[in-house]
């Protein structure tokens, strides 16, 4: 008699998984945000820029489509990083370029974590960072902010990590540590601190000085929140040239497309709408934390990012629930045994204001 | 007394090094083919298809550009995969987009080897294939190909390997193994056996049928060759559902950008164009290879690919420099104690005159 096919297919899904590095089968995988692909939704869960991507990109991206395509690009990214270079007023051999800055912390955790080889971050911060953690087969200890949200380096530096990982501005507390903190953070650690600045552009402050003092400083950029090009996927690092050179030999040889580079450098080149959509969403940013602290009773730390982080009060899974019932998308998110609460992405104002009178009616019916 | 500069630069490049896994700094790095940004050569040395993309697909690129931009892509590339399944006749669970086939592969090593889990490859084959499997700090082992370009497997099944890399066609050689043969390797292994089918567009057949009945056939394939778009970085691979459900946890969550999953499937969707450029493709390959066996001495294998491989006769490393000096870009590859060849792209017909009598200067002149 034949085996029931479930328990056919079951044995042939144990073969497969018995394939895989152990830690594979074994891990559940990120999960990005929502990303819907119809219904129109007022999308505040990704903490993407409200505001589309300068002019000056989507006419570069037009000029750049051509039989070009045909050829490889430049598998350093040259002139992409010599932009980066000119505007950061770094040297480009202190220049990574890569696909999103998801790709350079797979490219940083592929280069100095591993099996036996710790990575540390704080907690809460990007739950990519365990998942890249796991993906190297790495052990990973998180260091929980205070309530403050400042951060407490003794316990960081006692794990004698082999990787550091803070992303500042945090998420999802939008909050941010003054460089010359992470400064003294970096000279006490032994190995390399990763800095990730993926929402720096909406900072009062930013780590890039720390670099010279500090060889261990390495800096991740973004052009998905700032520059409103995550579709893109466009990010760069800097770093002391040994260290890049280094990480130029862990990444995949043409990691960046030739169109994505010639946008992102656009981009970068426009400082005047940068700092036009920046100032739009820190006016909203601020008057959504108001709001949301006032109107609904949430406490909402001062934000250095694109989003506001929302505790206690209104902010509850039922409302999240409620809200996405409405067509307002926004990320509940739980960090088990420490905190849980209600990331809001800063849109603009007319989505704000449509946010703010679904948040009354949803009071109002409760 | 200061110590020198030099000394303190180098006290500085080891502590650096001391903060990677030690197989980084020990690593070279993989060495792509040129990509000149200047000049003008005749271009035959990285495989580009010498004829520009679909319209269509710059069609559907120029549609693209706007301000969806600033939204993150859907993660798993859901339309893209259900154009390759649609056009390949697979279900889109059996489907995984990448950045390009080298992250495909890259996904792969992660997912599958790792220290004492040995990956095995013939050679000489794609050389990427070591690189990969060093960044992995994964034991490897290259099995020779014999004279005829058959494969022993015995010798590969004889290593057990964890991971078994087939570049099918093959290059530099450009044969291919029928694909009842690579069914029978399939048997054999006990784990995954990769069918890299880069240029596959270009040969009488191909693997996938393979699938159904070996589920550890995975097969790769790239947009960079058969449909000319090696600028735009997309690929994916076909593979047992319950395969592809793992590698998904493997790859970076955004790792294909909106523009470029756009552009490749409007490419998978015009088949009479990919009919057409294969045609001239193989037609000059056929006269090309004809050419450097009659009137240059040289040994070419049967070529399933976009390239020649030349071996003896005018194929030497000074022909290749005197080609360079001339405008004309081919890859002179070494595989130190196996042999060293000539790889030369298939170009237009004009490239390929111009080529030839380059060629017939340079053996005039010698």
């Amino acid at each position: 008699m034949n085996a029931p096919a479930n328990a056919r297919t079951s044995a042939a899904s144990e073969e497969i998984a018995s394939w895989f590095q152990p830690h594979v089968p074994a891990m559940a995988g990120y999960t990005p945000g929502e990303q819907p692909r119809g219904g129109n939704p007022i999308k505040l869960n990704t903490n993407e820029n409200p505001y589309p991507p300068s002019p000056r990109v989507l006419e570069a991206l037009r000029n750049a489509i051509d039989e070009r395509l045909r050829l490889y690009p430049d598998p350093t990214a040259t002139a992409y990083r010599q932009t980066v270079a000119d505007v950061l007023g770094v040297d480009p051999a202190m220049v990574l370029a890569g696909n999103g800055s998801d790709d350079l912390l797979t490219i940083l955790t592929r280069a100095f974590a591993g099996p036996g080889r710790l990575i540390v971050a704080p907690t809460p911060s990007y739950i990519l960072y365990r998942t890249l953690a796991q993906l190297q087969n790495a052990p990973f200890v998180e260091v929980p902010y205070r309530d403050d949200w400042s951060l407490d380096f003794d316990a960081i530096v006692a794990h004698q990590p082999r990787l550091t990982l803070l992303a500042n501005p945090n998420s999802p507390s939008g909050t941010a540590l003054a460089p010359e903190h992470v400064g003294e953070l970096a000279a006490r650690l032994e190995g390399p601190l990763v800095v990730d600045e993926a929402y720096a552009d909406f900072a009062d402050a930013n780590c890039l000085n720390l670099i010279a003092r500090h060889p261990n400083v390495i800096v991740t950029r973004s052009l998905s929140k700032g520059y409103g090009l995550a579709g893109l996927r466009v990010g760069h690092l800097i770093a002391r040239p040994e260290v890049v050179a280094h990480l130029n030999k862990v990444k995949d040889s043409y990691n960046c497309d030739a169109l994505s580079i010639v946008g992102a450098a656009a981009a970068l080149k426009d400082a005047t709408y940068l700092a036009h959509t920046r100032r739009l969403v820190i006016a909203t940013r601020q008057r959504l934390a108001q709001a949301m602290r006032s109107q609904f009773g949430c406490q909402v730390p001062e934000s250095q990012a694109n989003f506001v982080w929302c505790v206690g009060g209104v902010a509850t899974e039922a409302t999240y629930l409620a809200l996405k019932e409405r067509g307002i998308l926004t990320r509940w998110m739980r960090y088990p045994g420490i905190v849980e609460g209600l990331r809001i992405s800063v849109g603009t104002d007319e989505h704000i204001d449509q946010l703010l009178s679904a948040l009354n009616d949803i009071v109002k019916l409760s």
